[in-house]
C-alpha cells in the first residue's frame, strides 16, 4: 500500500485538509474558515487525528498565505511572519502542526504549493522552470527555476511588480497599501470591485474592465516572461474564471513580446504556453501533499 | 600547477579573451574590436593557439551576445540566432572554437557570463540566488536561481520587462525597436543619448537625466527583487559608472518597496544589497573562465 500524507492549504479565508498520496488518491477530505490560529489548526489537527487513527501519515505538507519565514537556519522558520491578519503574525505553523501530530510537517507557500502541485500531477507536469499565477482577491505568483521551487532572500511576492499605468485610460489609483498602482493595486480581484464598485464575476464579458484587465494582466505575465524565461506560465485564481481573460492576456502578451522572445512556444503556440491550471481548485492541497512527500 | 582554462567575451562591439585560472592568475589577455565572424573568431583563434603552445587549454568558455541557442538538445546549440549585427545570425560559436582548436567550449549569455564570474569571484561571492543587471548601450541581466544560472525557455531578457513610464514627465518615447518603452528603451545609455541629444557620461550630475534614470531603474530593480527574491542584485556597467546613481537607485528602491519586501537587508543594509560589480571590466572573461572549468 502507498504511504500516505497530509496536505494543508492554509489560505487566508478557508483551509481545506486532506490525506492522500496523489490526485487519484484521496483519502479523506474537510474544509473550515480561517478563524483564530487556535480554533482553526485545532481543526486540522483534530481532522489529522481522525485519519491517524485509521492509517498513519508519514509527513504533512502545509502550503500557506503569507509572508513565511522559509528560512531552515532561522530560528522563526515555519512562521507566519507579519501578516495584517489579526492572531495570526508570527504562528509557528510547522511548530504546531507536527508538535501536535508528531509528524514531521514542511512548509511552503500557498502559490508554490499551487505550482508543486501542478508540477507534479497538472498542467506544468515534469517543467523545471515554469510560473504560477495566481489572480484572486489578491496576485501571487510562485514556481520553479531550474527544477526547485523559487527562494532566494524570502520568496517572491511577484503579485506586486510595478506595470505601465496610463492614468488617463484608467483614473482609478490603485488599491495596494504598500505600492498603491502595483499590478495586484491594479488587477487583483479587490482592485476590479473597488475600481468599478461591484466585484468581478458581476462585470459583463463587454465591460470595460476587462480590456484593462487583460492589458495589466499581459504585462506583469510579459515582465515576468523576460525575466525568468518559463518554460509555462499557469494561470489560476477566481478572477481568471472570467470568460475569455486567459485567451485576451495570451493575444495581447504576444503583441506586447512583438516576437523578442524568438520561441515558437510564443510566436506559434501560445495555448500551449499561457494556461490555465489543470488541478483547479485542488491545486494548493494536492501540492502540500506533494511537499510532504518529498 | 593548475589547469589553464581560455574565456572568451564576445561583445557586440569588442571581443576580449583570456587565459588563466582565475583573477589572480591570468597568463595571458587580448582583446580586438569585433567585425566579422570569421575575422573576430580568427583573430581569437590564433590567440588561443598562440597560448596553447605553451600551456594546454582544458577548456574554453564563451560569454556572447545573444540571442544564443543553448539548449543542449537542439541542433542550433552553440549559436548566436536572430541577431541584427550583419553576418552574425546563426553562427556557431562552439562549433567553430572548439573545433579549430580542438578544445571543449561551453557557451553562455554574456550576462550570464559576468555573474558567474562575480559569483566565483566577486560581489555575488557563494549566493545561490542573485542578479546581475548591466546598464550600459542596451539593459541585459543573468544571474543564479537556486544556485544554477538562469534558464528555461531561453534565457532571461531582463533588460525589457515595462516599467511605469509617465508621459507627463517624461515625454521620450522610447527607443527599443521591439517593445518602445521597456526599460532598456527608456533607461539604456542609448536611450539617454537619444532623449537628451547627447551621450550619459557628459550630462553633469545636476541634470534632470538622472532623476528619470533613477527611477527607471528603482522600477526595474524592484520588480526583480519581487520576482525573483534574489539575495543581492548587482548593478553594472558603463551608465551604473555615473557618480551617484546606484546611492540614488538604492534609495528609491527601498521607498518603492516600502517595507513590504520585510528583510533586514532591504530595510536596513540596501549598501550591501544592491551593490556594483567586484570585477569591473574582467567580469566577463573571468566569468568564461568559471564556466569552461565547469
Amino acid at each position: 500500500m502507498a504511504k500516505l500524507y497530509g496536505g494543508i492549504e492554509a489560505g487566508g479565508t478557508k483551509f481545506l485538509c486532506a490525506a492522500g498520496a496523489g490526485p487519484e488518491n484521496i483519502v479523506a477530505k474537510t474544509q473550515f474558515p480561517t478563524t483564530t490560529p487556535a480554533e482553526t489548526l485545532g481543526k486540522a489537527i483534530d481532522f489529522f487525528r481522525g485519519v491517524m487513527r485509521e492509517t498513519p501519515l508519514a509527513a504533512i505538507g502545509i502550503a500557506s498565505f503569507g509572508p513565511l519565514d522559509l528560512d531552515k537556519d532561522s530560528p522563526a522558520y515555519g512562521t507566519v511572519t507579519t501578516t495584517p491578519k489579526p492572531g495570526w503574525a508570527d504562528t509557528n505553523l510547522v511548530k504546531i502542526i507536527s508538535g501536535a501530530l508528531n509528524v514531521p510537517a514542511a512548509l511552503e507557500t500557498d502559490v508554490n504549493g499551487a505550482a508543486l502541485g501542478e508540477q507534479r500531477w497538472g498542467a506544468a507536469r515534469g517543467l523545471d522552470t515554469f510560473i504560477y499565477l495566481t489572480v484572486g482577491t489578491g496576485i501571487g505568483g510562485g514556481g520553479m527555476s531550474n527544477g526547485q521551487l523559487m527562494h532566494g532572500l524570502t520568496h517572491p511576492e511577484m503579485g506586486h511588480i510595478f506595470v505601465p499605468h496610463d492614468l488617463k485610460k484608467d483614473p482609478f489609483p490603485g488599491c495596494c497599501p504598500f505600492h498603491r498602482d502595483c499590478l495586484e493595486g491594479l488587477a487583483s480581484g479587490a482592485a476590479v470591485a473597488k475600481r468599478w464598485g461591484k466585484p468581478a464575476e458581476l462585470l459583463p464579458a463587454d465591460h470595460a474592465a476587462w480590456k484593462l484587465e487583460t492589458g495589466y494582466l499581459a504585462a506583469g505575465v510579459a515582465n515576468l516572461i523576460l525575466t525568468l524565461s518559463p518554460k509555462r506560465i499557469i494561470l489560476g485564481g477566481g478572477v481568471m474564471k472570467k470568460a475569455g481573460l486567459l485567451e485576451g492576456v495570451r493575444v495581447r502578451v504576444r503583441e506586447l513580446l512583438n516576437g523578442y522572445v524568438n520561441s515558437p512556444v510564443i510566436t506559434e503556440k501560445i495555448d500551449e504556453y499561457i494556461v490555465a491550471p489543470a488541478l483547479g481548485d485542488m491545486a494548493g492541497v494536492l501540492g502540500a501533499i506533494a511537499l510532504a512527500q518529498q
